[in-house]
């Protein structure tokens, strides 16, 4: 009989083939999901499979010893050189000469999943849109004359089945050279996304093709290098984003694009040379070119996103906050002056939701997936301003809160970035009203033996976002403020930490004799109207939702890792949720970007879902107003945060400015 | 009854309406060609009909005077603010209230004709790529956000049914200001070819959208600036090749890439620069602005196409003559590094049909139409190397034939360009051998009364391509020359400008005491050799198609202009035809450049007839050699050439080099 059953695995995928079918092309024919960047030249070792042997009841097959074509000299000759796992053969050199069932091991899987390590969050399914590809291109005939592209359309026609990719002028430029380098084989990286070729080099290529998932933050800009085939990091690492010298927020970056001609071009520059600088610091630290790499993914919100386009964001900073574009876009790295990676390479940025709520809110959506599952829950991403999503499989709805950047410690007196010798810890004892703290850059709290040493390089520098929100929620689970947010006087509060400030009182956190850092009144003022905002927004959302209740929050963004779930109910900040379903999302954002850039399909997702996103604006809503004033309390009112009784007793305390001085207790 | 007869002139559509129908609606429902950019908001006066009146017996129709509603308010505005002529009615506010014919005048019409004037060739179907139209834009909406890019594509697509194109970024970096500055109503370009948006003005655009056709030649570049929606033509210029400055003819400029490192870059930055120059000078002159210019069309040949992209033409200097691209492209302007056009405009660049014969050639194809005809057309455009192309409806054949550069007055003696003082056209008396001749920038010949004074200011400088041919066939006509090309003696042709030259002889044709302008018998050689090629490349086509005789001669270029049919034929350049049918084209692919400017079907019917095109490489047929050698003779062989016969008469004289001084008379 020269027709055997062949069944491949995992897919369970089936046909029946004659002898001496390879094995690869089996799998071509049944549509399985085995890789080859050399189309079955038995050169790039992508088709590896492991055949079973012995009896498959279940799938009714009997596999003999010899299902396979023995071990050939090409098998032979790439176990020397590289090593071959046992009972691992080459897809296109072995052949089918019985019935087989054959496993696909996830490596040699386009489509693997990659799962996420470092945080919760979606697993990333690879489905790169750019792939390699060997072609053998026809030589020029005088005779019937046509261009070097139209033999390598015509090949990958033939060999792939890609029809009629079009190639950048610069590559063009390379690829006489590069088809008689290779003596007419060549390695094509083609964008299946567009349609385009994005790479070639003479023969096979046997590095990856790599590619960069950008998180184009305000502050800072962090990317992931990523190998497209395996979704690997190959590098990761971060720059300030230099435009912080026009302006620390995005506000004061949009006025300054008003106040100066040529401002908004000016921070264009600024941002696209800091992109390529760390293209090519992370290009180095993978080992790789920079102009190996191919893609890029971009999340940003809307102004950054307007910047790094070359958009004055003029209309960002006044209502109604027009975005100039709203959709996800594809364009090439030169296009938006990008000039570190390959002269071909594409760029995808994720669709901004709102004049507001940007990229970045999408790609916090794609990585956390809240449609995707049923659990109703709220995803604040705390900046500036904070985007707030909330929602479920039914229905997904996304804000923005000005919050102002008290969040990341501005507008506190003694307020710094995140940075080491910022106290990001904060607890005090609610009996003796000390404090202890724990400084960026060392694991060790204040009162732990060594702590000077440990932070003797540092210093004691400020206090930070997550330092501040601890420091007001203890001073109020300590008794130091009362419900409404004041600060008592040494003698009402029964510490000298507590002194007179002006008219009101300061806490005094540390003092090194010269210098002191305190929690003012004005910083718990300032923090009242960042959390009422946060909480407002959240709190509009539940409301357009119909929902009274949370099942979880998902706090993201680098300043989310480091809230305390806590801390942040107590000063209210979140509305109600159970302590334990209170998360950190890690860098969501940065993780959304890997996924786009790993796979076709997530592009796909986000720009479907953001489409169906409910949008819904803070300024215009007067409920948000409602919520705003009445969410100034701390916690605004113990009624609301059923899941913190039990949790932690919240002193009744009440002190009247008026009458400082006089200590009151009241029954509640 | 409230249902009318509508019937539209020319094109005979008719159909029934509704009393209050406007006209526009009407033809735009009946699909007639009826122009419009303001879509009926009564702004462009694009839609200018002309009602009949009286009876149509043939259409069977019958006009009242009332058929079209009463001339309105804007229609009165537009006339006393421009004056529309008499009968003539506003399309889109005129409304149907009777049976009526309406006429579409042709310029309000888009796909009208345009004649060409200055040349046989085809005529100019107007289709431009790019149209304005008239577009208002829902404003921002808080509660419902997108962007700006977002709304103006809803709003082409409900108005014009546009569907989602495109918008260059340095567009969107525009986009907010325009929208903001119209009041949300503004005029876009759309390239309806590539779905792209090209350019964006607040409110109503009242100039014309603008083109550029370029004939982009080794030695000059031509160019008309055009209106899209005329065809007319508004300025045009040339500037010379900077690149000459790098090698004078072709090969010498792929000499200079393959020998300096980077070489092939300065050519290209060259060229480059001298396009920009050249749009600025013919915007200015027809007093538009630089970036204004939407649209360009390139023709060139191969080099020249491979140079302006930026690929190293070092291929195109060796067997077997590869192009990196041959089909059409379509490219941003910036692509290709051209800055003087608009940010958003475009460039559509013929498709080459060999390595040897180009774009220029294709363009030629498409003025010429030999495919659209049945006369068996022989066209060649002569230039370092000759395009032929042989053919009518049936088949197309094209090759190229390397002449060298004697034609353009290179490796001449006293050769030079075609520039002011050259001469250019000369006749000999064949009895007393006295030449005569007319130099370039004079109507003069030299022994009109006169003559010296008209030439003043240039002199008598050289001999040009033109003047070399009509020389040496005058020459042979005069019995100066035998067949075999050689030149008699000062004895044997009894007169003294025949003088010894080294071991041959030359013939004196100017002389003002200090300086010389004389046929050397190495000029002949030379023209012998570049006669032969060409027509060896014209009889190879011939015997590739299998005809042996030709219906008509074209003669392409600028160069072709200068030809005379008569000397060419006496001189045997190209095989035989009917001498009133050998006659010049004109720019013929300056006019190819301007139909795919105006009419995207030009560019949709090159493409296909290039595709068609039999391609025959001369260097690789052995017929080519057997045709070249035979040729050598001027003319070859008189049985050849019966349509000389009755013409001229050629006197039978032949020259032995061994015995200079005897004069033979042979019977023939």
């Amino acid at each position: 009989m020269s027709d055997h059953h062949v069944i491949f695995m995992p897919s369970g995928k089936r046909g029946r083939f004659a002898t001496g079918t390879p094995v690869l092309t089996a799998a071509r024919q049944l549509g399985v999901d085995l890789d080859s960047v050399c189309g079955g030249r038995g050169i790039c070792s992508k088709c590896q499979v492991a055949p079973g042997r012995g009896d498959f009841p279940k799938l009714g097959i009997s596999v003999r010893a010899d299902a396979l074509s023995e071990v050939n000299a090409v098998e032979r000759r790439y176990d020397e050189k590289r090593g071959l796992a046992p009972g691992r053969r080459l897809g296109c050199q072995a052949t089918v000469q019985g019935d087989v069932v054959i496993d696909v091991p996830p490596e040699s899987q386009v489509h693997r999943q990659v799962v996420r390590k470092e945080a919760r969050g979606a697993p990333i399914r690879m489905d790169p849109a750019t792939r390699l590809h060997v072609v053998t291109v026809e030589e020029p005939d005088m005779d019937a004359p046509s261009g070097d592209l139209e033999r390598l359309q015509a090949a990958l026609k033939t060999e792939w089945n890609v029809d009629a990719p079009t190639l950048p002028l610069p590559l063009l430029g390379r690829l006489q050279k590069v088809l008689r380098a290779g003596k007419w084989q060549i390695t094509v990286a083609v964008n299946h996304e567009e349609n385009r070729i994005a790479g070639l080099w003479p023969g096979l290529r046997e590095d990856p093709v790599v590619g960069l998932a950008i998180d184009l933050g305000s502050t800072t800009i962090a990317a992931h290098l990523c190998d497209l085939s395996t979704g690997e990091v190959r590098a990761s690492g971060g720059v300030m984003n230099p435009q912080i010298r026009f302006g620390e927020d995005l506000m004061s970056r949009v006025s300054y694009a008003m106040m100066n001609p040529g401002g908004d071009a000016e921070m264009t520059r600024a941002v696209r040379e800091a992109l390529d600088a760390l293209t090519r610091e992370l290009a180095a630290e993978a080992g790789v070119a920079a102009d190996d790499i191919l893609e890029a993914v971009i999340v940003c919100n809307p102004v950054m996103h307007h910047l790094l386009l070359g958009v004055d964001p003029v209309e960002l900073g006044q209502s109604p906050f027009a975005l100039a574009t709203s959709d996800a876009l594809r364009l090439g790295a030169a296009e938006i002056g990008l000039e570190a990676m390959a002269a071909g390479a594409r760029v995808y940025v994720l669709p901004c939701i709102a004049g507001h709520v940007g990229a970045d809110a999408a790609a916090v959506a794609l990585a956390q997936g809240p449609d995707r599952d049923t659990p109703m829950t709220l995803i604040v991403d705390v900046g500036t301003n904070a985007e707030i999503l909330l929602g479920n499989r039914a229905r997904l709805l996304a804000c923005s809160s000005p919050t102002g950047p008290a969040f990341e410690g501005a507008q506190i007196s003694a307020g710094q970035r995140a940075a080491p010798g910022a106290i990001e810890r904060v607890r005090i004892d609610p009996d003796t009203k000390e404090p202890r703290f724990r400084v960026i850059g060392s694991e060790l709290w204040s009162d732990d033996p060594g702590f000077a040493e440990a932070t003797a390089a540092t210093g004691v520098t400020g206090i930070c976002g997550s330092g501040i929100i601890e420091a007001v929620a203890e001073m109020r689970l300590a008794g130091i403020l009362d419900a409404t947010g004041l600060i008592g006087s040494a003698a009402q509060v029964g510490t000298d930490r507590c002194a007179a400030d002006g008219r009101t009182h300061a806490y005094r956190l540390w003092s090194d004799g010269d210098r002191d850092i305190r929690v003012t009144q004005g910083d718990i003022r300032a923090i009242q109207l960042a959390k009422s905002a946060l909480y407002a927004g959240a709190r509009l959302l539940m409301d357009e939702a119909g929902v009274e209740t949370l099942d979880q929050v998902t706090l993201a963004g680098a300043f989310g890792a480091h809230i305390s779930p806590r801390h942040a109910i107590v000063l209210g900040m979140i509305p109600d949720a159970p302590l334990d379903r209170v998360t950190s999302a890690g860098n969501a954002a940065g993780h959304g970007a890997r996924m786009a850039l790993c796979d076709r399909g997530a592009r796909a997702h986000i720009e479907g879902l953001v489409r169906r996103i409910e949008k819904v604006e803070t300024a215009v809503a007067p409920r948000f107003q409602e919520h705003f004033v009445a969410a100034n309390a701390i916690p605004h009112a113990t009624a609301s945060f059923p899941h913190l009784a039990g949790e932690v007793t919240l002193p009744d305390v009440s002190w009247n400015v008026a009458t400082t001085g006089r200590r009151r207790r009241r029954s509640s």
